[in-house]
């Protein structure tokens, strides 16, 4: 097997099992979610397959397709959601995997149509501000690239924010979708940002005046934990 | 065993399995639900047997309908939410399941009398629109064929929509009825209504003034996934 | 073994069984929670030791008084709300047994200082009518007798009531007592107490005007289950 | 082995635990919360290591620290939140454990900037009063030494309490510190406090004017259960 072959076929297990566990987190139910990795090397990405259930899912059913969308390897028809992804792909240019899920409370709040403000630490220690939330489309949008129009729109909304420090991004009356360095990453993200907004949903319900912290505190506790001064964990060897 | 038996027996397995499942899916503690499936050639309904506990039904227990009512098959008493799934097979005839539960959220928006708006995809993805509300009975239509009644209220609230758009229904003060194509499609569809409920009573508590999805982006939702055109998942074989 | 021991260890066993439920229902955490039952012959009520945790209880431990609260049998004290029960003993003459619990959402009703409106059939189905609250003792049946003063304020709480059509009530700033005609049968109403709270929580932050069911409707639920003209179940042989 | 190593052995298997139980009682996801022992005798403290995951940690990964903050034995870097933990041994000289935990409504609290009122008995039966809350840090409190400023600030908002009446206070935008006579105590009122905030944040959603209860009931709850004068439980052989 050569190298590139060998790359591609861990991340097709990368991906397989980041699909799953969207599910063993309870992030996705039904088949409400899908996560991707990209081979900057050789210029595919690997997603999983449209509608199929989680618990059955092998590496095999895994789709490989290139940045125009179009399937390089595998037999299933690619997430409907996948040219979302690419645009993130495209824009992004640091990120290797993107994670979309309707989690519940990260749902809820993109249905609520309001960015989730930065009430906490546990917030901060992740997100470096207010989880940024899109516009609705325009009906043209909706009807026609619609998956490609959202992620156009997900990219227009994070101009000049770095997103290795703010990943993760609210849809309008949709959901979320959240991305990092690996697709391994991207789930981890997914699984804080449903934490978070599960605490910013009773926050804002027990005190609808509760404020965002102040700007020195969110700066603590992000740069304790990212970035060249962090001194949280064992550092890295 | 001749053909008519032996599918007929094959639905009381249907039945018991898809009575068990409302359980195992937390859709009903203690008693509260009940599942039933037509069988249109015989003009017979398998139904849950009243009262009886889920871990310990069995297929024998199931009991056997004519669309009068009147047991042909069972030893045991029928649901007493039988005649209201009588009247949902007789007005509604491409269904061929019926669920009825008084899951948490979905009897919540019930109970608060409100039809739960579309707030989202998640709801677009299943239900075409708002999950409609029943008006309350006078207290004459509740005295005297109660369940029956009922029955009737849901058909006259659907009027002019179609029932396999909008396979669920939430009477007020009570609980939801849902349907399908089979009894296996009506429970996933009392799962999914259980989770836009939950997710709109989240969003609303969260923020009073949220408004439904627009039309054209509730459209490419549904539609992508039900009907000619749909290209979610791996389509028909 | 005498008729009477036998039947007395066999209320050891119900009691102690009674009171692991709690635990395994999700009705108590900690000591949060117990269980007790009467013999109406003896006139001795067997409970749940106080402060001793559920998964290691066992029937020997459990207490024996009569009905001054005086121990007949056993080695560890009486659960302190002992005098709560045996007030309820001595008004309530058909119920065989009492249980109280911390449940949370029971409890929170009875924190917010309301009365559970009954908002729905899966209320009616249980109790018939509003879930009644108790008011504030005085300071002065705080500092004295504070547990029987409890039991005397319920008992006032009820007159008028039957206790089997209202087997629950909330005290003020405290938690929920539900009694029945066994000590199983109580931990099934605290059960269901706590379900129809769950709900009816949920219902009136959805909406704060939600309104109680029409009368017809409760006495239609309530009575399909309850009393001699019940339809619901499989009867009683 | 010497006494004092035996000692301090143990001591690292029940931080170790100790730590793992904020996992098990579902308090800690993620790394989001430490627990720390000290051993006055020696004055050295026992605490977790840095970003390490609860589900493999062991023993001879605590970390043992000065009351400078030096490190004693151990090779990983102790919790980040060490500094705080150091703060509350200094101040309140007869508690033996500290606890630092995320969990959710304890957080909600913190980061709705309310302190948590008497709002119940389950709440008295463990906490003499309405916990409470600090004050925002300045920026420049953040800036330097933001850790040990966070101690001072706790226990600047203590002062005047009984540590051992108060086992808990809410830090605002952050989340909550608990600590007891050992570091399983600490552990058992992190889970209180949890359960009383989660009791409190549905209360007060129910009813936005629901009351703290009468001064004479929080006596009695809290002073059946501690102090001389208790008469809950088994009593201490």
């Amino acid at each position: 097997m050569t190298d590139r072959r060998g790359a591609l076929l861990d991340l097709r297990c990368e991906v397989c099992e980041a699909n799953k566990e969207l599910a063993e987190r309870g992030l996705a139910r039904f088949t409400f979610g899908n996560a991707s990795a990209i081979d900057r090397e050789s210029g595919v990405v690997v997603i999983k397959p449209s509608g199929v259930p989680y618990d059955a899912m092998t590496p095999a059913q895994m789709v490989v397709v290139d940045m125009k969308g179009d399937v390089v390897e595998g037999s299933l028809r690619p997430s409907s959601d996948l040219a979302t992804h690419l645009e993130l792909y495209r824009a992004f240019d640091r990120i290797g995997g993107v994670v979309h899920t309707h989690s519940h409370y990260a749902t809820v709040w993109a249905q609520s149509q309001r960015e989730i403000p930065c009430l906490g630490t546990t917030h901060a220690d992740y997100f470096h501000g207010a989880i940024p939330l899109t516009a609705h489309l325009s009906a043209d949008d909706i009807q026609s690239e619609y998956e490609a129009n959202t992620g156009r729109e997900i990219v227009r909304r994070l101009a000049g924010i770095d997103p290795l420090r703010m990943p993760a991004v609210l849809v309008a009356g949709h959901a979320s979708f959240c991305w990092g360095e690996s697709v391994g990453a991207a789930v981890e993200t997914a699984d804080l940002l449903e934490e978070v907004a599960r605490m910013a949903y009773a926050t804002l319900t027990l005190n609808t005046n509760a404020d965002a912290i102040p700007a020195a505190l969110l700066d603590k506790h992000f740069l304790r934990k990212h970035g060249p001064a962090a001194y949280y964990g064992q550092g890295k060897s």
